[in-house]
């Protein structure tokens, strides 16, 4: 699926789905996250005025992603857990250059495989017969948002960096990430 | 006004009136790095329902006007500039005593007085002749969602914490805050 050189763990959805309200829990914090992020790169990068535009869509999405997730759990009378953190991202994080216009470059791929990755968790959960019907039906919805910020970064990538440069970047930040996902222990997080 | 203990310098609308540009690239970065903040607080209190709710609708919010400001420098065109910083916002900030619950209380209280003095400034602003008649109507229509936020924080402050307590604490860093505010030096910032 889209770059990813690696599947999905077969034990991750039993304990995903055995822990659903973990699962929101985790998935509310990586959405916060994720339009934290998106400020952090207009931040970073204010002279760069398509990326600034398409943040603020972002942010205004993953915003509304959180409202979302946020509503089934108080529809369940539970409240947001703390947030205990995201040894994926963190690692592919460790992988970001430090210095510009590399740290650019590795931003975006990182964040558009992480979008990436959101989107096969996804589909994944979209399918499980196990998930609650309503559950089932949001992630089906968040599937195509997500493969659209995939695309939205990897097209940022490739209008401030030459194609040949962001695919043979791209490609080893994918085989890193596979080499993580192998690694990781089947939590009932997002991308545990 | 408000809470607020001190005006504005009478030199300050002089400053930002003449360097326009600066100051609305200065007021997109305050909106992003408002909607950052309501993020923060949720992930730092997560089990506050209430307080999420408020801040996710806070963060659309702050988002939107981000987006209103950064239209206003692109239909000039300009690009969004590097944040030069906020000296008054950090100043505020130190005053944050840094364990719970002091420290929700006393976050809560100066996001309160941050909004107060951007509602006094944007009313200062909108009513500037100097200033192109688009940017006061802007102006004039952020006044009410600053106010709006104002409250929306002293509410919150006053859930969680003895009516009582919010208000000596409030006045106690409003006198704080007009004192920061006695010491700027006329910048074309919202802050400044």
């Amino acid at each position: 699926m889209l770059c990813l050189q690696a599947d999905t763990n077969a034990g991750w959805i039993e304990a995903a789905s055995r822990n659903i309200i973990a699962l929101l829990c985790d998935h509310a914090h990586c959405e916060r996250k994720a339009a934290m992020n998106g400020m952090y790169l207009i931040m970073h990068y204010p002279q760069h005025d398509t990326l600034v535009r398409e943040m603020i869509t972002l942010v205004e999405e993953e915003t509304a992603h959180f409202k979302m997730v946020v509503g089934e759990l108080y529809g369940r009378g539970i409240s947001l857990r703390p947030d205990r953190g995201n040894v994926y991202a963190k690692r592919l994080a460790e992988q970001v250059r430090k210095q510009d216009p590399e740290r650019l470059m590795d931003s975006l791929l990182v964040d558009c495989l992480i979008e990436a990755r959101s989107c096969e968790r996804f589909t994944i959960l979209a399918g499980c017969e196990d998930i609650p019907e309503d559950i089932r039906g949001m992630y089906h919805s968040l599937m195509s948002s997500e493969e659209g910020h995939y695309l939205t970064f990897v097209d940022l990538a490739k209008l401030y960096f030459p194609h040949a440069t962001v695919e043979a970047r791209l490609g080893e930040l994918a085989t890193v990430e596979a080499s993580i996902v192998r690694s990781l222990t089947n939590m009932p997080q997002m991308h545990g």
